[in-house]
């Protein structure tokens, strides 16, 4: 039997929650589980009686009591499958995706379970890649560049729909009855904290990154909010919580009601929480320059840490390192990867290449690998462009869309599908010379997340494209491994008699920290095809993402005319 | 019992051949009836024992053999289906796609009947589609260039890989051997005339527009060819006949040996062959001014009359009209139009959709055309360029691809099949627009043909996006009614006595032809929107398609140099 105590990580993704048990000492994990949420991502039709709502198009909503669901069964799911006994849990850490955002009344709960307002969409939990706040995102940063509002730079001069304020914003604009009626918006991630411990309050990394805050400034005036609606003057302090704590300290502890429904005892500390992505840092280990972590799933985020912050354009993401002492950590992405892959299976993906899965007893993807990978580099004559969503980094557009290019009759699905890959390396690599433009060297790549650990073929041309080794890390959980790590940190004023008395955050991050499972190399014949390809990229990247009016925004433009002149009543054009 | 004369019609299309049995004085078909080749369209593997032969890309052949299996399949089942008796037939008329080239020995047989021969690809008939070419059709347009040839200006300085030349010398510089054993190189049109009248003859119609002739000038001259090399100098005379025939004369009667073969009596009179276009052309009516007739089927044909020659950049057909005095034809093209669809179907288009289709016992087709009647225009967001295989019309080029702009994670198969019509449409609006800056003003279209008879939804788009009125022809079988009234043409002096004495081809074609079924007017407001789609079409088309090292050229290098690299062992990419 292991006497040592654990902590518990949680990453709440896009379509699940995972848990890790994580020894305190010898940093092994030592349990795991899984739960998917039940409702998923909604993107169609609200699930309500007596009969759905359709929603519209960029749209992504999410059951916020499905994560309280997961949450409670992983716990559960996790100790079952251990001898580690509640009593040895000493610490708990959370993380999620963000910026998610949730409209709640003053005791945290969420408007969209009251009846009066389970109909209508923005009472949701608005997900991350809900992107239908383009037109707010433009009216914030007008206001912004009009006030000349000085951290408007730090952001690169971008403001994403996938922020905080814009789906506060579009809220306001197209249910103002909702805004009225929330007492609070407040990050998903922030919520299940103040479910645990009581305790609201707004954590220090997606505050700076998708908030506008940083520690020296705080958020943006009342005046600034003002100027864009007198309503919301007084957002922050009511609205939105002005008690931000970084990433690293304590939030509380569980409280008899929480531990009574987690099945934990009462008191454990819990950590502040933080985004999935950065917790995957964490679990990486200490961040040293020169090194990136690529968490690769639905969408990847790229972490990048520097010794002074520094305005790279195009590169929207910068905020303090709580955990490292005078470092900051700079987030570049691409909203659009796993997903795309998904996509692709499930609109054009042919039935016989189903029959082919289904006779072979195989996952689609695992089939879809095992094809592409027989593929040379350029042998298919396709390039496809990665915006299905947007794109994030270095254009920060999310109204740029798809491009395939290439195909002729006897271009075939598979192709396709590598093509899709192929072209989120191109995207990884424009992302990396950006930094490197900027003087932040990159030469080594950690890759970690579902798509690292299901596709040896995404990382080979990652690697082949961006001609760097990659090195995937051993935890198929790294997020909830680093919320984990985070669990102990927070707890270490409590847990403190168990033998690393004065360990710092970083101490324990080098000693805790997950090691990679294997590497990929780069070859050089491959790579040298993908220069050729990638300089083709890069030209169809200046010319759809950086012409003005390029025919991606004229596209856009005409489809939301057609769609406001016949409102969509039926899904025939989507799944 | 109906005791007038018949015409028998046959059209060799890309897939079948059609037959239709006219009423020569009321110009009614009596009966008609369909035969699909055996081995269909041959692009992956050579049907050979003991073990297949990979093909490369682009390549298509077929066999002729199906050809002749095809037309006494299709005379027996029309004749079947009704009660004319095989005496009252009184001229037979063929149509074939074109250039689609066949190898044969002194005597006609094919050789790729020839067991020395059977695994050569090059011995097999080489279909219009055939797109192998590439660096051929090049050689002889750089020689012309070289020498200023002045029939160069014809095909406005075109030569595109499908014509009849470039595949003749693709077998010289591939298959030295199946070049020298080949005694002729033949239209399979002109072959399957010869096989019924035992006359070889070139028809008018494609020699004029596939092979470089004109009956002013004849052939392009022996020092021409000797200077591409000098295997070929005297390739005309020997290896291709000099003989050419007007579309519209008689070529030769039935055989006794061909008669016992197609179960008819000897001595019918057997029409010029021509293209299965023209065909349809002819049975449209006397082709005024102003009208232009689209055949709709795998590809577009585009044909448009005149009263003089002249060079129309990007326009690369046009010969003297032989039926019509003083009057000229000029034809253009897109390659690939349901062949893009039945590209979709097969490679893109999900299970989802195909259990759909099971389930309301519907083609996939009939399904898609359904969902995609749903969508309004310009609601998808999607733009596709329709160069799946090149652009023959205005570009000339066969080496640009497809393009497909702007999917997002909501975009659907549906939009896509829909994106795909529209291209088509667009295409045909730039040919529209080629002739009406050349003061070959178009005000009503006449459509036939396959696509055309099945898809309505493809005749409202084409009138939505090129603002004009549409007619349908009431036969299904355009090209083959067509073939009939040429066949009655032929045989004018041998019926002369069933009252039409004196009747010129004009008039016969005034008085037989097919009348509209149905039309198809552009609506305004789906027209405004398809006004300024195709402003982004064209911006595309001139970026894509004309500007020098574009990336689909670029990518197609990259693509032959990877394919040379690695042999294309396996299929995995395509289907």
């Amino acid at each position: 039997m292991n006497l040592q105590n654990f902590t518990f990580g949680i990453d709440f993704g896009t379509e699940s929650a995972r848990a890790v048990l994580l020894g305190l000492e010898d940093g092994r994990p030592a349990a795991s589980a899984e739960s998917y949420y039940r409702s998923g991502v909604i993107d169609k039709l609200l699930p309500v009686t007596p009969r759905c709502v359709a929603l519209g198009p960029e749209c992504a909503l999410q059951d916020p009591m499905d994560y309280v669901d997961a949450m409670r069964e992983v716990i559960a799911a996790t100790l079952q499958s251990t001898a580690v006994r509640p009593e040895q849990i000493s610490g708990i850490g959370i993380d999620c995706t963000a910026s998610s955002v949730l409209p709640v009344k003053a005791d945290g709960t969420p408007l969209c379970i009251l009846p009066e307002f389970r109909r209508d969409p923005h009472s949701w939990l608005k997900l991350w890649k809900h992107h239908s706040a383009f037109a707010q995102a433009r009216t914030i940063r007008d206001a912004a560049l009009e006030r000349g509002e000085s951290w408007l730079s730090e952001y690169s001069e971008i403001v994403s729909p996938e922020w905080f304020f814009p789906k506060i914003l579009e809220t306001l604009d197209e249910s103002p009855d909702a805004y009225l009626a929330a007492d609070r918006f407040i990050e998903v991630a922030d919520w299940l904290v103040w479910k645990l411990t009581g305790r609201e309050t707004h954590n220090s990394y997606m505050a700076g990154l998708k908030a506008f805050w940083s520690a020296g400034r705080g958020f943006p005036s009342e005046s600034f909010f003002a100027h864009i609606d007198k309503r919301l003057e007084k957002l922050i302090g009511t609205k939105v919580s002005k008690d931000v704590s970084p990433v690293g300290s304590q939030a509380g502890c569980l409280t008899d009601r929480a531990a009574a429904w987690v099945g934990l005892r009462p008191g454990i500390p819990v950590a502040v929480a933080t985004s999935d992505g950065h917790a995957a840092v964490v679990a990486s280990g200490p961040l040293s320059p020169g090194r990136m972590v690529m968490t690769m799933g639905t969408s990847i985020c790229h972490f990048i840490g520097g010794r002074r912050r520094k305005v790279i354009p195009g590169i929207c993401g910068c905020t303090e390192d709580d955990l490292v002492p005078d470092s900051f950590l700079y987030e570049a992405g691409q909203p659009c990867v796993g997903d795309c892959l998904a996509w692709f299976v499930g609109n054009v993906m042919p039935d016989w290449c189903v029959r082919e899965v289904t006779r072979l007893g195989m996952s689609s993807y695992e089939w879809l690998e095992r094809q592409a990978a027989a593929l040379a580099p350029g042998e298919s004559g396709l390039l496809a462009l990665d915006w299905w969503n947007g794109n994030r980094s270095v254009l920060g557009s999310a109204d740029v869309s798809g491009l395939l290019i290439g195909p002729t009759l006897s271009t075939g699905p598979i192709s396709i599908y590598r093509a899709l890959i192929e072209a989120a390396a191109f995207g990884t690599r424009i992302i990396i010379e950006r930094f490197e433009q900027h003087d932040m060297g990159i030469g080594q790549l950690t890759a970690c997340g579902g798509l690292a650990n299901k596709s040896p073929l995404t990382l080979q041309i990652f690697a082949d494209v961006t001609g760097r080794t990659i090195g995937l890390l051993a935890s198929e959980q790294a997020s909830a491994f680093g919320s984990a790590m985070l669990g102990a940190i927070a707890s270490r004023q409590v847990t403190g008699g168990i033998g690393h008395d004065g360990e710092s955050a970083v101490d324990m991050i080098d000693r805790m920290h997950c090691r990679n499972r294997s590497t990929y190399q780069s070859a050089r014949e491959r790579a040298a095809v993908y220069d050729r390809l990638f300089a083709e990229y890069a030209r169809l990247y200046d010319y759809f993402g950086r012409t003005d009016g390029s025919t991606m925004k004229v596209l856009r433009g005409i489809r939301d005319d057609a769609r406001t002149k016949r409102p969509r009543d039926n899904d025939a054009g989507s799944r």
